[in-house]
């Protein structure tokens, strides 16, 4: 076939428009402008910030591990084309320059002009004391994640004035995050805060008792205050503790000299009561406080025919909440610090509850720190898995490639750390300076190669071998999998006791021990490690073994009922939740603890740390409820990453009815169930319903297949309300 | 032999008694309290301050390279005993906590109560900004360089209470400076300022044309300053710059609106010359400026029988100066950077001028910065050398075993670097983003394994070797022996070539070029790499070769004059400075140059890097005279680390006589030498002078020996003053 040249032409111009037309629609799309920096380096510098706010007793109290900084000196760059001509209006937190296609713009220019078509636009930015960060718009140029950013240009000159060759230069995909209006600097960032008053207020002469109602956080307010004297104020979680002001773990105190006005506490405390003693000549009418709080969204819901597990749904989610700061911290008494395992288990309950993405990516990203690495994270070996085990499910979660493919070289560093650390056999132990944390419990063995991290260990290897093949490596891909497959083995060959049915503790001197624990058992059931039979006998010779030592933390309890509930025991793990949680909330939590020992009375609940008020009763790891009732008894999760695919395989455990909602990236899956009738519905992705009836089901919409056994299944597409029809199992 | 107990006891008591005097003692010297920080982050903090005031016509330009930060979170700690009770005054920059003893001291404590006996004190320091930095005194105890630092203490508590085991924390020992008053805080450290006068000013309608009368460096202030308009300054180091003013490098605007008094730019600036333009609504009385110089002392001092050899030696005094800052840059009008290559050139003139520590050690931190390397220093292969020669020749003149030991975990990484990025034949070449620099020179090659690098390579090799020993890492100093031993076999192999008698530039793709250049050559020589035949050949093939391409810069002409030098030429060396630092003086420089090619005329000797005014006409590099003829014609030289030893080898090249001083770690040597008489005194360590006589020479203090040749020694104590009547050769 021939074609006439006037046609070829024709053809020519018109692909040429095409092209053009999509290179220039590529930033004619309407784009948010935003601020944008190193990607990590704005969560490392507010890190910082928030973790250096602790103080005991009003003395500073900063972490015992490395802090790291953003670069001072950074270089952003676009390249981009232009419809026609257009002014760029252009913000700047540093000392900076800017050159357009190579040109510098003299001084600090705030408005770039620039002509119609392709384009170059650089940026270097000097900032020592915050992060070196830029805000630039135009009609069809912004700045975003598009932008690139490197610490070094590498871009010298000859003594001609050439230039020299950047192409070796590593650039990363700047990072950004909810900065859109130029006028807020990322560097004046603070959550936002909201007037509360107190709910009962004891007078005493030069005293009062102060009661907020609830576990809260934030500034205490003085209202009405006037005179000269001295105002001491001590804080408590429990009337107890903000009683014994020689022993309470926060307390403030200020210099007061005015004839009337109102004084607000420079730092923000966790609390519920307050004792305010002030001196004889000074007079205060009110005492009240600014509640400080994440913005984060509560999107995800439960509610049930049980009012205690909806009351223990309902404090786990405050629970949760109030950790959730500029990062998930531990707790908000104490540290007020970034843990990782901690910061683990929120990624998971967060997922069921706000569905926050920056809150999860910031605070892997402050965790990592940078290069080079000296320590586990936070000192931890357990903690430094967890890590990458955070990694593993925030892709799954949320499908955000990007996020893996800018950090895997984070990744392997981190993994190389490790692996350099393994002993002859290739396993990990703690070695001088690590910590091997498991679990606060008394007598527990942190000695030699403890099982539990082996477990830990090989699915840290597993996650970067997937993270690998997202970013391309794909001999990384191959050597991390072989690594895990060698300590999957191994993990098998030394610690799997067939007397005992499960995993031994640890192996000292190359022996193993014949201490049986929960944990290496447990993690092994959800991660699939054991086969079914291995599962039930971990089932019955350990997890629901008295004779085992129990748990007496919510943090371990967490895996412990999520390896019961991923092997169907929701029906028990729903009793357990009553009796832990709903013990913690009989003794009067209004958050839930560190730890809880169900055996313990009185003023012993408070202590910790060898301290009468050093235990945390607003602490992370005590919302696990929120996770285990969204994935395990709605049962929502993602089959394949970001929701694509996903199951829905509602359990009541002996519920009448929940219903509730699970959010996803783009929506919400929503749920309601009870022992005659199952309700779904969703924005997102295709799921799987699956479900046990004793009747064959119905359904209006879809066609439900049989599994046998009477397990049913039904797809489930987005924007459909389902409506099925069944007799409960 | 029996002693009686009463004996024995005496003993015991006298022998616990000194210990205890002993340790007592240890803490009561006298001793100066001063901030401390850790080792190397004032370095970095404070270079990042200097690197960012470069500016081009008033637009920002900092370097393309990484800049680091110092670690945002400290510990400081020290064991010490007291014989009494004291009160310790402490300043801190930054967030602080203070322990005494493991126990927290509430608040921020600014005076310390403790109690006689021995005690451990440990602050914990968080400052984002500039550095965590503590000042601490009492009678017997004072922050110094023995309190030890760690960035990650590791200190964690279990659930009792109890502390971790923190033996595996790595510390190293503080750093100083000379901030011995609390008051001055090292976050505001700048250097000092004096008022100088313009010598001529000449007044036009709206501008005035000011000439300083030299070069000169600081801040220009219009004096008697009314009106309202804006005024436009337009900085020179040549007239035709500052009168250029729309090409010339650096200039500045400030707007007015005052009715009288004086404005000082807030920028320092390089300039012999400026052009003041202002509107016609503005007046101005004077203009004058504010001097803004290094407080290092000018301790060396060279005068001789040729006038132009003094102005020599001065104009490059003065050089160096204006370009030893907060560290040594390479030049005062650009980059204001600091450069490792440059530096290495100030170290060794420094030696010789002010013998200022400090100022090496800082520029040696700066360059350096922190791990990860991911770059050669300031991207340049050879700069990269250049630093570990910098150490090298640090230890070699000042003895400091400290800095060494401190540092030579960052010369092993550094190295470590250089060695992950050797060829198959484990040779170096510039691999993409690395800068092969060598010189400034039109159409020097710059591919494959340029054997000047494999030099530079092997010497880097050797020093970190000879730390390695000092640092007491055996195997590394056996290692990197083996290392640098196979590189200088791999130097005469492939690069050698019996037919050029001399070492060839480079080989590409395996095989060697026949292209022979200075480069390698010459610092074969000095490093005595080439036995006598070779270094012979060398001179004659090489260096006294007008066929091989000649040199432009001041920077390799100190290397090739260097060579010379070492083998006896000073007579030609001498010709050559008055014929190439002259030529600069009769062009009416009153500093040296970044480049001097005597066939270049008029305007095209100001012009670089393709821009009319891009040379510095006050380079770092132009100052060799000043090393060149303390070392080689006062022939003064350490002969062990820190002049413990020394040798004085006086060489008049032309001269009737010469006389200097050099100064050492603690003194210095002062030399007097004509054709018949020598006259040397010293303050430190031994020496041995070394001349040639053509009669037997005669001195009334020590003995002189003949060593054949016409040579003597005399060997040398201090405090003694030695005259000797001799007949040079």
């Amino acid at each position: 076939m021939k074609e006439n040249n006037a046609i070829k032409l024709k053809k020519i111009v018109l692909i040429t428009g095409l092209l053009c037309l999509m290179l220039i629609c590529d930033n004619v799309k309407a784009q948010q402008a935003s601020w944008i920096w190193y990607p990590g380096d704005y969560s490392v510098w507010l890190s910082n910030k928030m973790q250096t706010r602790r103080t005991e007793r009003g003395t500073f109290l900063p972490p015992f591990w490395k802090l790291y900084s953003p670069y001072p000196l950074m270089e952003f760059h676009k390249d981009f084309v232009l419809p026609g001509a257009e002014d760029a209006s252009l913000y700047v937190e540093g000392q900076y320059n800017v050159s357009l296609d190579g040109k510098t713009i003299p001084g600090y220019p705030k408005i770039i002009h620039i002509a119609a078509g392709k384009h170059r636009i650089s940026l270097k930015v000097y900032n020592d004391s915050s992060v070196p960060a830029i805000y630039l718009k135009s009609p069809h140029l912004v700045s975003d994640t598009s932008w690139l950013v490197t610490y070094e240009d590498k871009e010298w000159i000859d003594a001609t004035g050439k230039t020299s060759d950047v192409s070796a230069t590593k650039y990363m995909h700047a990072d950004s995050w909810n900065f859109t209006d130029p006028a807020i600097l990322p560097s004046t960032y603070h959550l936002p805060v909201r007037p509360e008053n107190a709910v009962k207020i004891e007078r005493k002469p030069h005293s009062l008792f102060v009661d907020f109602g609830k576990e809260t956080f934030g500034y205490l307010k003085l209202n009405g205050i006037k005179g000269k004297g001295i105002v001491h104020v001590y804080y408590g979680e429990s009337p107890y503790e903000a009683a014994d002001t020689g022993r309470c773990e926060l307390a403030d105190k200020v210099a007061i000299d005015q004839n009337s006005g109102n004084y607000t506490f420079k730092g923000s405390r966790a609390f519920r009561y307050v004792t305010v003693y002030y001196s004889d000549n000074v007079s205060i009418n009110n005492v009240s406080m600014l509640y400080e709080y994440s913005p984060v969204k509560q999107l995800g819901s439960f509610t049930c025919s049980d009012p205690e597990i909806n009351k223990i749904w309902d404090v786990a989610a405050y629970t949760l909440h109030l950790n959730t700061r500029e990062f998930f911290i531990d707790g908000i008494k104490r540290d007020r610090w970034v843990w990782s395992g901690d910061a683990y288990q929120s990624y998971l309950m967060n997922y069921y509850l706000f569905f926050d993405s920056p809150e999860v990516t910031h605070t892997l990203q402050a965790l990592r720190g940078k290069d080079p690495i000296t320590s586990h994270i936070n000192t931890i070996l357990d903690y430094t898995f967890y890590w990458f085990l955070g990694i593993n499910d925030y892709y799954l979660y949320t499908g955000d490639k990007a996020f893996v493919e800018q950090n895997y070289q984070g990744m392997k560093t981190m993994m190389d750390f490790c692996l350099a650390r393994r002993d002859s056999d290739g396993l990990v132990q703690g070695l001088p300076g690590d910590w091997v944390f498991i679990d606060w419990a008394d007598g527990l063995s942190k000695q030699g190669e403890v099982s539990f991290e082996q477990v830990l260990f090989c699915r840290s290897l597993e996650t970067v071998a997937e993270c690998a093949k997202i970013a391309g490596d794909n001999a990384g891909a191959i050597k991390y999998a072989d690594l895990a497959a060698d300590i999957k083995e191994k993990i098998f060959k030394y610690y799997w006791n067939d007397q005992k049915h499960a995993l031994v503790h640890s192996r000292i001197d190359g022996k193993p021990t014949d201490n049986v624990t929960r944990y290496a058992n447990m993690f092994a059931i959800f991660f699939n490690y054991f086969d079914q039979a291995q599962k039930q006998d971990a089932k019955k010779y350990v997890l629901l073994n008295k004779n085992v030592p129990g748990i007496n933390t919510p943090y371990m309890r967490f895996y412990e009922l999520e390896a019961l509930c991923a092997m169907g025991e929701q029906n028990y793990v729903l009793k357990e939740i009553k009796d832990y949680w709903g013990g913690m909330l009989k003794l009067g939590a209004t958050t839930f603890w560190e730890e809880y020992n169900p055996t313990k009375k009185g003023a012993e609940n408070y202590a910790m740390y060898g301290r009468p008020y050093g235990k945390s009763l607003c602490h992370a790891w005590g919302a696990s409820p929120i996770y285990l009732l969204g994935k395990y008894y709605l049962g929502v999760k993602p089959a394949s990453p970001g929701y694509h695919d996903y199951i829905v395989e509602p359990n009541l455990g002996s519920l009448q009815w929940m219903q509730g909602a699970v959010p996803t990236p783009h929506g919400k899956i929503s749920v309601y169930c009870s022992t005659k009738q199952i309700k779904v519905s969703s924005n997102e992705g295709h799921g799987v319903l699956r479900f046990k009836s004793k009747t064959t089901p119905e359904c209006k919409l879809g066609q439900i297949t049989s599994k046998g056994d009477g397990v049913y299944e039904l797809q489930l597409e987005k924007g459909k309300d389902y409506i099925i029809n069944y007799d409960a199992i």
